[in-house]
Order: C-alpha cells, then structure tokens, then sequence
C-alpha cells in the first residue's frame, strides 16, 4: 500500500507542478498593455527587483510604488473632484444666499473658471478649502458616496468608480502580486480619494496621500471630534509630493506613475529617479481623444523632463489594448 | 485501491485537523502576562472583533491598532532619542564652538535639563530642531544606526533595541496574526523611530507617525534632496496625536496602547474610545522600580481618564509575567 500510495501522491505533485509552469508560462500579468518597449520595460523592471540573487534585488520591505491619481489611475477629464465641490459649494449658497458675495462662492455663481486656474490652480484649493472646512472629520463622507453612487462621466455616462484605467489596475495587482506596497500621491483632498481608493483600486485609505486642511481636536457638539479649520495645511502637488512621501512612507519609491497635464509629478518622478538603487518611472501622456482625451501641458515640462531622464512615456494611443473594463 | 487511498487521506486529515484543534487550545499567544482582568479584556476584545457573524465584527481594513512608543513599547527611562540628542548637539558643538553661547546648545552644555522640560517638553523639541534641521533627509540614518548599536541602557547593560517589552511584542504578533495592521505614534522624531521600528516591532517604517520637521525639496550640492528647515512641523503628542492619525490613516484606531507619564496619549486614547463600534484602551502604568521604573504623572491626568472611561490599566507589577526577553 505505501509503494501506490507514493505514486498516487507523486502523481497528483507532477500534476500540480506542470500545471503551475504552464499557468506561469501562459498567463500574461498586463493583458490591457500592447507589446512594446514600455511593457517590456516594465515587466523586466519588476523580474530584476524581485528575483533573489538579482544585482538589483530590492527587499519586499522597501518595495514601495506611488501612484498620481487624477489623469494617472483614472481621466481628470473633467476632474472629478472639481464637480463634488461646485456641487457642495452650490448647495452651501443654497442653504445660505449671503455667501453669493464671497470668494470664491462669488466665482461658482458667475462661472469664474478663470479663478479656480489663478496662481497654480491655488482656486481650487480656496474651493477645497471653503467646502471642507468648518466641519468635523468624516462629515462629508454621505455625500461623497452619494456623489460617486449618483454623478455619471459626461462622456462614458457610468460612474466614476468604473472608470479606473484597465491596464493600470492590471499594474496594481501585479505589483501586488509581486510584494509591492501601492500608495496613491494626488493633489486631491485626501478624505475624496479615500472614498473609493480600496474599492476602485485595492488600495486601502491609509495609502493614500492627499492634500488636507489644518485640523483641531476638540469637543464639538459634547463629543470630542477632529474638526477641519478653513486653513490649507498641505497642496500635495509638485514639491510637496516628495516631501510628503517622506512623512508618510519614509522610503524612496522604486516605481513611480504620474501624467503630463501640469507638471505636478516631475518633482516626485525626479525623488524616485534619484533614489539610491533600481527604480523606474512612468509618465502617462493623453493622446487619445477618441478612446480617452488629448491635451498637452503648455510649456511641455513633463515630456521633456521624462526625454530628459529617460523615464517611460505611457502613450495611451500606443500603449493600451484597452482603456476601461467593458 | 481508491478506497485504501481515501482511507489513508481521511486519516491524514483527521490527524491534521485534531492536532491544529489541540494547538489552538495548547497555545497562549500572551505568554508573558499573567492571567487576570487585563489579559482576558484583550483576548476577549481580540476574539469578539476578528469572528465572522459576532455583533462586534470589525473587516480586515478597519482593524487598526495605534501604539505610542516611549514607555509603551519600551522604556523612556532615560529617553533614548534624548541620549541621541544630546550625543549629536555635543559633536555639533565640538564641531563648532560658537554654538556654546546659543540656546539650545548653551542649556546642553551648562547641563540646564529644567530648560528641556520647560513648555510642555517643548525644549526638547528645540534640541530636536537644532540636532536634526538643516540636513537631507537620510544624513542621520548612519549616526541614528551607531548610536543604537553602540550605546547601551544604563541600568539593563544592553542596546535599547534589545528593550522592546516582550508582553508588548507578543501582543504585536498576536494582533498581526489577527488581521490587525500596527502603527506607532510617538513623540519622537519619525525618521529616529523608523531607524528600529521594523527590526524591534516587525512595525514598517511608512506605518510610523512621529514629530517632523519641515522640509523642502530641491537641489543641494547638484543633486536633489529633501531638505529639513530648522522649524518645527509637527510635534507629535497630546491632541496633535488624533490630528496626525487622521492624516496618516485616516481611521479611528480599534485599539489603542498608551502611557501615563506625562499625559500625552489622553488624546488619541480617547479618539479611539469615541469611536463609532468597538474599541479597546490600554494605559501602561509604570509602577515596578525592581523590574523596570516607577513613576507617576503629577497630575494623574492619565489614570483619572483611564478611571473615568473604563480603560484598561496594564500593571507592569502585575500584569507582566516577564518584562524583557532574557
């Protein structure tokens, strides 16, 4: 009885080996990705930074990928975020008509889109500011879920949360996969992006760097309570980037994704690419107006500073099989 | 055959399963506490929150645990980060005398340790900011590393990194094996904890919050790097502790491990109990001058909270059956 027992259990051992070897040699982590250099590149990257032995062997403890999100993870086209607050900041005015005559409630009501662009987009941190502010922690929380459950994106009329970029969910898994550890980096307010990072991207809320308003703890309403004062604490954007990595995550990121549109990724594209050992760099450029949108930053920062340093320059026309899920 | 087999898997089985319910049974994942009201709060708490259908279920993604660190995780008898301190303003001074007629240096070198107590402890954030503030980030990690593997505490005769409280560090284990994701959030410096943080609590460094200093990213000595101003950004204790737990996590703890000493985890302690479901408070009180220190707050602020909100005292005395690993 040992001697077929041994075989049976060394056939079921071959079995599952082969099938694992093939599953390997089959299975493609990037699907959405066309053939090219920029998957090449990518796939190469992670098999050196991951394989024991490697010159380039990275520990799974310093293995951290940071992620832009607005024209990065998902279109900014229009910028999501941007429409919760002109609808908060409209149902302010409504609840309270004197502030029609305040910045920038003022601005909402003439449609002063100029203003929000002012001084390095810097309006739509006084938007932030005014629709966040004077409230307690997780206040708004309601209704940013019934805005993402409820707003639908004028050009693909789902909603949001199905927008994630395909090909850069497939990444997040397989750097995950890999024993990565993704955070998201964004200009937007933290609590947003908290809202739906774990839902639309596996990445839980605690991974996720945003710019904030200056917080109290105090007692509000006979509970204690973080409450959010009208002063900007941090504009997570262009230098601030790095710096929060630093405060947040204290490791140099070894891959990095952030888009041209503004500049506002060079900066931690530049902290990534500095960093002491292996790391990569992703820039993605809007080409695509059919499947996507196209624009190009005016002064062109972003695109010359990747030619400059070599980073990866993710044409969404070239690079993506697929833009969304089906 | 086919049944000889399925006998000889089912006996497999059996013997699998009977030797992981004895483990269960055999196996105390809090060796070094004594049995009492405390060890039995934390494993009932930890029982009741992690089992699929309880009332008090908390998901994987919520289940976050906040520790202070000094006179929590390990001694604050002396400070270690004031040793360190006091070791780098020194070879400063050395460096460059005229710093001897320069607060905070002159109070250092005239030994005026009342000047560091002054302001709600704010003098050693001043030390702080003179020891770490005009360098890269990164520029103290060899002298951070020195210092913990050369010095040791003067009453144990070892390295502090020795030091962790094995009672804690248990509890640590226990709580990870349970789903929990650990952080720390100390008065100390960030970058100076995360110098140990992983190698003593197996806690990663992005999952440390701590004091900072501000910082500013650009170009030093043709390359670019993170700077630290000599200006303080965050003093990480009291009612900054919920501020920066919700910058960093953007969760209110499940269960929360604190002091007495000097009052500063009241904050975050009671953040945690507010929470909306369920919570668990610790408050280590130092009263074992044979096995560790004895001291007590001189307002008691801390135990008066701990009493007032059902809190759980953890005796040193009492509660730990080892305190040190040997």
């Amino acid at each position: 009885m040992v001697k077929r027992t041994f075989l049976l259990l060394l056939l079921v051992a071959t079995a599952i080996l082969f099938s694992s070897v093939n599953y390997l040699k089959m299975s493609d982590p990037l699907p959405s990705w066309k053939e090219g250099m920029n998957k090449k590149a990518i796939l190469l990257f992670v098999e050196k930074v991951t394989r024991e032995g490697s010159i380039d062997y990275v520990k799974p403890k310093d293995r951290i990928a940071v992620f832009d999100n607005d024209g990065t993870l998902w279109p900014e086209q229009p910028l999501v975020e941007g429409l919760f607050l002109l609808k908060t900041i409209k149902a302010m005015i409504a609840k309270d008509p004197s502030l029609k005559t305040k910045e920038p409630f003022k601005a909402v009501i003439e449609k002063d889109t100029a203003f929000f662009e002012k001084n390095n987009q810097k309006g739509i941190m006084q938007l932030a500011v005014a629709a966040y502010g004077n409230k307690t922690e997780g206040a708004l929380e309601k209704d940013i879920a019934t805005f993402l459950k409820n707003e639908k994106h004028p050009k693909y009329n789902v909603p949001f949360t199905e927008l994630g970029y395909l090909p850069m969910l497939e990444l997040l898994a397989f750097l995950k996969d890999k024993g990565f550890e993704s955070w998201i980096c964004s200009g937007g307010n933290v609590e947003f992006i908290r809202a739906f990072s774990e839902h639309i991207y596996r990445i839980p809320g605690q991974q996720v760097i945003g710019s904030t308003l200056k917080m109290e703890f105090k007692r509000v309403d006979g509970k204690h309570a973080l409450w959010r004062d009208t002063v900007l604490q941090s504009f997570n954007d262009k230098e601030e980037k790095p710096v929060n990595i630093s405060y947040h995550i204290g490791k140099v990121p070894v891959f990095v994704a952030g888009n041209e549109k503004s500049g506002g990724d060079i900066a931690m594209l530049t902290y990534s690419d500095e960093r002491k050992g292996p790391s990569i760099q992703l820039l993605i450029n809007h080409n695509d107006a059919v499947r996507e949108f196209s624009y190009q930053e005016k002064d062109n920062a972003s695109l010359q500073a990747a030619a400059a340093n070599g980073w990866n320059v993710i044409s969404i026309k070239d690079d993506w099989k697929t833009v969304f899920k089906k």
